[in-house]
């Protein structure tokens, strides 16, 4: 058995012996067939990880070039002859251009690493295509969720996993392994009808964003429209008053923090419901029912959302006294103060109003942006769990409640005055306090000592009534410093 | 010896010989004892990184759904006696449900991965329990760190270091090298006694930050209580006027940016000193003393805290004119002049004052912006050390020498009115600006040419006294930009 | 041939076999001249990775107590004589120490990781220094990029890389091997004169980021001297206004949208530019001008640039209501108001214009915030190249298209308004529309289908003319979601 170099690490004892060590390459010869950005990039990245490389080229002269020195560029038939293992590293609609390969090609792996340019359903994957092309093949499709420049700048978190599928498992082994040796996390994904699914999984478009952002839009347009009917069509149909200045800016500062706080509390839902779940069941044991497992997964997501909202808001409201018709309305109430002949309007309940409200909403806004940064991956993936959840599930929380006075002071007293029922109407900012409110009641109701102690109990695996039918649990990330 | 085949990468001659590879688990076999969260991610993780998984389960039948299709499930017994190397991923208060296999388990490696729910002095450990239960296993504390999830996503940057203790240096050299195929960093923490520092790791609550939080709101108390004497205290008892209405916004305001400058210069303090200190002692081989390491240590979260509050203090100044207070001041001030007919109100100094200022301020935030960017690990990693030591020192030096200039523009001419020495207090900017003046006169004093070219001496390995008794070195990491 | 076990994963069925495993230190000797921090943080690394580690120091005793306790810690001499593969890391100035050690030396391999305080052009490489005084011993270059805290902490993503060179491929080859092991990717930088490059590479000062700094300090220069000839000299010189006031604020929040603009619309200007290049070569594999590959490859960092002076605009607009200034200027405007008896100075156009070009700026910002968010390295690593496309191509030129609506509802009426060309000079608004309008009318033009077909099918290779003379193509990063 030929020894391979790259298992083997530094062995002092080698120098001056009989099988001197090649070139940077150390390791089994892999071949590529293609010449584009992603077969040069990958050449590389072999190379760097002790790999022989071949690459066979239909120009090999003009190819040659293109790569690094250490890579041998040849016809496509040399290359096939020289390895075992093709990553094949051409378009889809040219995988037709081999088969003046197939007799040399039997018997060997070949990789797909290709995508398409959209999503299709329903159709065959192109690694399903290459194989039926070349049926005496075994063909393992990997790597597509790898970009060239990512191959070129080495694995990273976050894109170091390469999803591997194919009907050989030893194929699947080999390619596992080379994977491993490039510094990639392989995930088996099962037989080659998978690759479908990983064909599609770089085509997708931010999915664990789009039913945050959805929902997002969804109570923007309620809220814009519940505030315009308050803010512009009344005043014009009651005393009729032109406001649709307003549209622009004011609108949108009253609507944001609607959307924001709506979210912010549809994140500590979930948790709420799960625990209560918990409770009814007394057992971790019980998978939770799909949407609720969905909604958790999209909790970052939607707090981030929310948290950007804020931030607007925080903006929006910044730019209120810098306006025109902010700088109008000064001068013309004090002209009329002057006409009214009154030395002071200073109104010290409004002053303290507005002077706790705008204090907690920077206090909030301080807040969540602790839980922000904490969500970029690096600094998430500094922290401990404790951390983590002390972080995102306590210091959220709190912001919840200080967002919550941050309301209440901003329209209490509107909430008892009838004449701020505009077409029977309640205030928007009441219309927001349901949710939250339910879910702080709730989270309190849940930390009296006689149901957090079941809770505790139960997330340690205690179960009510062992002998009930078992299903799956579902992956509880959101509870417990503990392992196991 | 059979043969590893996880050490052996891709052998492309093999195909097609005797022997066969096996599924995608190529490597030896690792039991896993448990089907908790923490044993199905762990499952999920050695079986991606080459090994065969056996699980040993009470209920195998109920167990073997959650798992990977690829590991064996079985009895706890039979997972036993099929691996050498077992993982106990149970809860500790159930060790003892072991105790009937304690006859196949003897000899074998038991790896406790446990946690506890709470941070406990002077406690055994979990790990010297098992060992304690199983004296014939060699028991290896390790992986208690890693989370059910990072498993699932693979180690990341920042959470890829795993802490091995046991009294068997064999077994924590096989355990260590379990840990570097799953892509972890082993550290060797000693003895198996170490496992109750180890067990206390994950427990642990942001510990470098309890300093800088606690000193900020130290300093929060006293320049608050400071700022109340001072704009509120003083004019009800000498003018009778009540300022109340300031605590929740105007005071914070005054008192975030105290607090913040503060911060900031005892940043660049530690710096400082240790300079002087290697310029008395004649050598940087002289082990600092720890308060000094240890406030080193803490630099960047100081940095962090102070840019924090500068932020929350821009915000709160972004509202001022936004209040009812400053609405009603505006309009009594307008009628005041009308009444006293007087044409323009304009100072052209007090206006020069504040144009300056606001601007010396958002510069400041400007830098300090980019000094925490440039903090976030994966924005830190992407640096070279004399990149970040240019943004950290040199451009964190200009935001304070900035600061200073902002201070000084915002109250030059108050420190020397005496009507603003309320209760002969003096006026808190001058306060703050004691400590920044020391620090930045400091730092000019060791910029001198015959100052720093000792100091850079010195840190390229030059000594006073050769013959000086030898303390070790302290971690020197804010200085210089050579190896060695 | 000794057995390495840093190879060798766990063999459960070693357990008591006759060859014991050593302590943590599993594979091969490997040596260190020196005792400083990087010495002390590489024995650790080392350890960790497996390999036993003996240390050379002039001073065994003093220095044992410095490194870890598997760390063998012996002359000079000895150390040499223990490894074939020594780290050279002591300071380049004390290279010559270690001719007495000349004949032990003779045949290792030395690896020198120093670096130089300085860059300094057209001089010898430390390296070729050491490999110039040990004529009989193989030296590389290796490691100089990584600092002793990076070696602690354990290999990043960002600074994972480590450049060899070295006249000896098998020395490389080595060399590389044992980077692999501590985990970091070992690029291949060629000889070992290449050595001189390799040393200035941790000298280097954010060289991408130069270019996009000078150019926004040169705009910046340019807009603000344009905007005080007509903010304050037309003014003094035509009316006999003193309006210096305005220098430190108002000057630096008209000219820091004007950069921020233009900048952003070079950001874009590239990917048009390359379009047009494509198009007119009719093939994507003639490689693109040095100028517009360097101009392409610092997108990111102009974007950024153009993000932080558009957040310092937004900062300093927020400011503008709480100056002195603002405040007299009401005060006094409502003193003329009344003196006049005028009841309201309502205008709707100006009220209108102001909420609409404020709210798009808001939202402008929004948008650009994103793209600096998505520009955090462990972020992007988050995103798949059709998110990270998306974001920086799409939403940044929604962004684009957003400033240019802000500028043009900003100052619209006054580009055709005689009065605000003050010497004949158009309003720096309009100055600054002219570049994003011909990117954005290009685009447009780009996004006809009979042109976007044809750009399509050339980038994904269709050519014009195959018989085209052959260039390399260059690495185009910013188009096409499929791989190849």
């Amino acid at each position: 058995m030929v020894k391979s170099e790259m298992a083997k690490p530094l062995l002092d004892r080698d120098i001056g012996a009989s099988t001197p060590l090649s070139v940077l390459s150390c390791g089994d010869t892999i071949g590529i067939l293609g010449s584009g950005d992603f077969a040069r990039s990958l050449a590389a990245r072999l190379l760097y990880s002790g790999f022989r490389v071949v690459v066979g080229s239909r120009n090999p002269m003009r190819s040659a070039a293109l790569f690094p020195a250490d890579v041998e560029v040849m016809s496509q038939e040399e290359a096939v002859k020289r390895a075992q293992v093709m990553f094949v590293a051409i378009f889809q609609e040219h995988y037709s251009t081999l088969s003046a390969l197939s007799d040399v090609l039997c018997g060997k792996t070949l990789i797909d690493v290709s995508n398409n340019p959209e999503i299709s359903v329903n159709r065959e994957s192109n690694a399903e295509r290459l194989a039926a092309l070349f049926p005496q093949c075994i063909v393992v499709k990997a790597f597509n969720v790898v970009s060239a420049w990512a191959l070129q700048s080495g694995p990273k978190d976050g894109n170091n996993q390469v999803f591997i599928c194919s009907d050989s498992p030893d194929a699947k082994s080999r390619v596992a392994s080379i994977g491993r040796s490039m510094g990639f996390i392989p995930v088996d994904m099962g037989a080659l009808c998978a690759a479908r699914e990983v064909e599609q999984i770089p085509l997708r478009l931010l999915p664990l964003w789009r039913t945050p952002c959805a929902l997002a839009l969804g109570l923007f347009a309620f809220f814009y429209l519940y505030n315009f009917v308050r803010f512009v069509l009344h005043p014009y149909l009651q005393e009729n008053r032109n406001t649709l200045y307003k549209l622009p800016l004011e609108l949108m500062n009253v609507t944001l923090p609607c959307v924001a706080y709506v979210l912010l509390a549809l994140v500590y839902m979930p948790g709420v419901l799960a625990a209560i779940y918990q409770l009814h069941n007394g057992t971790k044991y019980k998978r939770f029912p799909a949407w609720l497992d969905k909604w958790m997964l999209r909790r970052k997501q939607m707090g981030l959302v929310s948290f950007y909202l804020a931030a607007l808001h925080a903006a929006y409201s910044f730019c209120l006294p810098m306006r025109r018709s902010a700088r109008y309305q000064i001068l013309n109430d004090a002209a009329k103060q002057v006409r009214n002949n009154v030395t002071s309007v200073w109104v010290e309940d409004e002053v303290w109003r507005m002077e706790i409200y705008v204090s907690l909403g920077i206090m909030a806004l301080g807040i969540l942006s602790l839980l922000a940064v904490s969500s970029i991956p690096s600094v998430a993936n500094s922290l401990n769990w404790k951390e983590f959840t002390f972080i995102q599930s306590q210091l959220g929380f709190a912001a919840l409640v200080v967002v919550t006075l941050h309301t209440l002071t901003f329209g209490w007293r509107r909430a008892f005055d009838g004449s701020r029922y505009k077409f029977y109407l309640p205030p928007t900012f009441t219309l927001t306090l349901v949710l939250p409110f339910i879910i702080i009641l709730a989270r309190v109701i849940l930390l009296l000592p006689c149901i957090n102690a079941k809770l505790l109990k139960i997330r340690r695996g205690w179960e009510k009534n062992k002998c009930v039918t078992f299903t799956a649990p579902s992956a509880d990330c959101a509870e417990g410093s503990s392992n196991v």
